[in-house]
């Protein structure tokens, strides 16, 4: 197996995340998108949306962090059979990728890859209320849950990637404590590995 | 079942379309989000995340429009099992809600729901190159394939739901002919159900 794969992406991290948790080993390929890598003409026909992580299992490719982590986890306990835990993962990955990566890691990159300046500051402002706003949606679903489906589902690995340096981006954890009881949870998983 | 739904919302459209091409009998419940309908007390309640469409089935409830067609799809052969095509599924549908639907779905949302004005503009031209690359994404795949993912599945039906009125959005598909053979080979499937 091989991974397309930024070290600094959380989205990246994720599928390395999983790996490590199911045991699965993988040649790591990296990839500088600040060099434009993702947008060569070579990495286009291997994805042709120029994103990374990419994962290469013996000649099948498939990109999208999150479809990577269901194609990892099917049948395994990260990804629960019953039919409504099922769907709920899903719409837990759905969340992170459309309510929270958008505003929390793209803010993190901006504030990491990006010179201060008014058009980086606009940027941020834009995603600022969109950001705390998913965070208080997984503050409100952790009141009364542990993990966000039943026990540690790749749910909580898709939103633990960017949760966990969502300071990073200008969103500190602070008035969320039962978020950071829950990142907490995760780094004490079996074969859990950190990011960097 | 009950889907709160928004008649216009492509997102609410692709749940319709689903159910309408499994056979599935359902109620619909209008929310009106412009008058603010899905961020009441009563509406968190059902979704904390304030958006629509939200399906219920016997007290389970779900959101997220792709998770929604998952859960409606699974068994079926709108999901197919094997273990790739499976993945690829999820991989078109993560590709709509990130690099699709934020581009040509809210410009839509935009043109049709907000007054012009210097911010409406400014809004839709950052949304300009998405869009586009996102289009010329689906072209290229289009190229060498009929559907998305083998046959039609909820692939297709996810990102047909705001590509069949992205001109709306102002992306007209003259360009775009292998979309448009796409959009019509959709609209040709059994139980087929348009927007509106």
């Amino acid at each position: 197996m091989k991974l397309y794969n930024v070290a600094y992406s959380g989205n990246s991290y994720k599928v390395r995340l999983l790996l490590a948790q199911l045991g699965i080993p993988c040649t790591i390929v990296e990839v500088d998108i600040l060099k434009g890598e993702s947008r060569t003409p070579a990495f286009l026909k291997i994805n042709p949306n120029g994103r990374t992580p990419v994962l290469e299992d013996n000649g099948f490719v498939l990109a999208e962090s999150n479809a990577i982590l269901a194609y990892l986890a099917r049948g395994s306990r990260f990804l629960p059979e019953d039919r409504h835990r099922w769907a709920l993962v899903f719409q837990w990955m759905f969340f992170e990728q459309y309510s929270h990566e958008p505003y929390i890691a793209t803010s993190r990159f901006l504030l990491q890859h990006r010179p201060d300046s008014p058009e980086r500051a606009a940027a941020l402002a834009v995603r600022r209320e969109g950001g705390w706003a998913a965070l208080r949606v997984m503050e409100g679903h952790l009141t009364e849950n542990d993990f966000f489906v039943g026990n540690c589902t790749i749910a909580d690995i898709a939103l633990f990637a960017y949760t966990h340096v969502s300071h990073e981006g200008g969103f500190p954890l602070d008035d969320f404590p039962k978020i950071r009881a829950w990142l907490e949870r995760v780094k004490t998983q079996p074969g859990f590995m950190p990011m960097g």
